[in-house]
């Protein structure tokens, strides 16, 4: 499969016409599993040209996760999305002249093995720049390149743990028996993500801007989940305080928290300011309540939360959510039910903005996509859609041949010794 | 207050001998609340000249949230550090030619008001341009510059909520009456501010590689964080499958769950894998475990989970939570307690990688701080924490004097009519 024209519906019309911002730009990537790809597809979906080299035979492990159509991972679709698939053996005796000649061909690698693998694999940031002097590399991992934990599996729901924010996905001390809960998502993976793109950007912007040489980057999961918490350790280190979690609700600020309504959804209600709440009693049909003494600004709203919960509870549990979100809005309150990937799915910003993407998937047929953050407007473009996530070594010819100048028959010897 | 030498600790000397990879970047950020000021203090750590424009008298909301020490925010030391401060009540008569006399000396501008609240200012990005042509504009909202939504106010748990991931803080249908947890940090927030600030660092790369002129960037907080639900979008529209929560397991890889120790604290194992859950069933006593039938491989453990918890939860109940990490360690299976922020401030790798740092406040005396996330080396030096968040106005004669060369009486009569 190659890019172009595969993606043939009108919202994919912007494929053609645009580069994106990282056009020019062209990305190695040696990685597998969640942060390294999904790194990948944020410089790819702006225009980045990304090699994304897998192994031979089943690939990026992450083709067998999750949902499958015609025994492919929907989730794939995704995540391999505007990338062009090379596979290659590391170990076989020509990958290192092979990646080594890529090295040369790109701006940047970016990896997501365990510390010091990839050097054991010949592939160490010194050889790697002996190929490309200008080469950026870019390490993922779960602790950081170096420091005692440096050599330990780095899982994801580990490294949340460690920097402290599963900590806080709980319900409060006492409250419950129950552990607290993953996100849901691989948050720590893609968080480490957006931050190692940023600083390939922060990178490469230096070396266009004042000139300068290759240099190594180096992303830690633990260490992108910590930076999310906000004020909790200089708070801890001044005071002794331990950010304890708070379940659904907003501790410092008051009323903001979710309600069931009378259909059974979760309602989440943020009138937590002097003026949406007298909005709220109003809308309640009880506008004395906000001026009583227990209401009557957010520190008094905050001591007294859970008698106001329970007020505000009782009167959205005599509403569907429909209903309930319908009234809040014409108040110009903020407020949701809390959305399911369906309500996401069908929700009318989203399509306004065209972020709910039809793609056609050779692999899948047509599918559904997120569409691309950050938006672009002006010279240069905005990102696309491009092609969906490509089959396993679907680029072979094309990188090999085409970038590399392979000839077809070398090509095939590679394939018969399944070195790729 | 001035950067310079008022972080004198130890770990404080990167600052002095490093200038930081977005050194020579100058940013104006005209924004509030946690997107847009974290989105500067992500540049700023990277060496980036921040300039943030408040209000003055308070300034920042910011600066009264959280633990205060000498009625101080502990949280505004971080959110606010590396930056300089200037106050200018936007309003004001001279504020205009301030700000587009700023924008001339600026690379870029961030901002996260109400979508058309600058506009309404005479601060549209087209007036900004006129000033200086080469100028970045990132814009930061609650649900983008345009679409049915994008008047209504912003506020994290309701982006939050609509970008799908407080669906998934929950523990199954059925399970609890307990409504999804909020993530316990302002997650949209943060996710959307590095959202912008790789698409910041895309148009400027672009820019600085292939010239052109200054664009805007659109970052949405509810897009941002939809974009983290790897393949549920595809899934539901290939499918129908809507995602549901699943509290502290993974659905798709058992066994990885939170189990009880002994002294009551929550413990991680992540034996997801045949060779990790063998090494499992060893330290347990029961090696046989692993060749039973119900779990053979990891679908069979699958189908099992409920069964394996039992057992494993079991066993941990019988150890206090150190002993039992120091018992997974040695048989190299990840593990780890949930980490309060106590426990990360008093971990060892954050220690061994520099990532808890003493920082002496001239409002606060010696305060911690997280590290600065990625870790660069190579020509160009690294991040480096230069001074923690500044006094409001701090740097309004540095800013108005020295970079846009008011006079002193200019500066004065600006403070008597209360526009800085």
């Amino acid at each position: 499969m190659k890019g172009g024209a595969i993606c043939n519906s009108p919202a994919m019309s912007d494929a053609a016409s645009s580069a994106g911002p990282l056009s020019g730009l062209r990305v190695l990537e040696i990685g597998h599993f969640v942060a390294a790809p999904f790194c990948g597809r944020l410089l790819a979906d702006l225009g980045a040209d990304v090699i994304k080299i897998e192994p031979p035979g089943k690939g990026d492990p992450v083709r067998g996760w999750g949902e499958r159509l015609n025994g492919e991972s929907l989730w794939w679709s995704v995540h391999g999305r505007n990338k062009r698939c090379v596979t290659l053996d590391l170990k076989h005796a020509r990958a290192k002249d092979i990646v080594l000649d890529l090295a040369r061909a790109c701006d940047a690698v970016i990896e997501n093995f365990r510390p010091g693998q990839l050097a054991r694999l010949g592939f160490d940031d010194d050889t790697l720049r002996s190929a490309n002097p200008d080469l950026m590399v870019v390490h993922i991992s779960g602790f950081g390149q170096d420091g005692p934990y440096r050599d330990r599996a780095a899982f994801g729901v580990i490294g949340e743990a460690m920097g402290g924010i599963r900590h806080l996905t709980a319900y409060p001390p006492g409250m419950t028996d129950l552990p607290p809960v993953r996100t849901g998502v691989s948050l720590g993976d893609s968080v480490t993500a957006l931050y190692a793109a940023f600083g390939l950007m922060a990178a490469l912007w230096r070396k266009a801007r004042f000139g300068g040489s290759g240099r190594s980057v180096d992303a830690a999961l633990t260490e992108s989940v910590f930076s999310l918490l906000e004020g909790c350790l200089t708070e801890y280190g001044a005071l002794g305080t331990v950010r304890q979690p708070t379940g659904s609700t907003l501790p410092t600020n008051a009323p903001s928290n979710a309600y069931r309504s009378r259909d059974g959804a979760w309602l989440l209600i943020a009138a937590n300011s002097d003026p949406l709440f007298r909005k709220l009693c109003e809308l309640m049909g009880a506008p004395a309540l906000a001026s009583e003494a227990r209401f009557r600004d957010n520190g008094a709203r905050c001591a007294h939360a859970r008698e106001l919960d329970g007020l505000i509870g009782d009167w959205v549990a005599t509403l569907d959510v429909g209903e309930a979100e319908a009234k809040l809005a014409v108040a110009d309150i903020p407020a949701s039910r809390v959305y399911t990937v369906k309500d996401a799915a069908e929700d009318r910003q989203f399509a306004a903005r065209d972020f709910v993407r039809r793609v056609e998937d050779p692999l899948l047929g047509p599918v559904l996509h997120p569409g691309i953050v950050p938006r672009f407007d002006g010279p240069g473009g905005a990102g696309a859609i491009r092609w969906p996530g490509p089959a396993v070594g679907a680029h072979n010819d094309d990188i090999y041949g085409g970038l590399l100048g392979l000839a077809a028959g070398e090509i095939q010897t590679l394939r018969e010794e399944k070195a790729i």
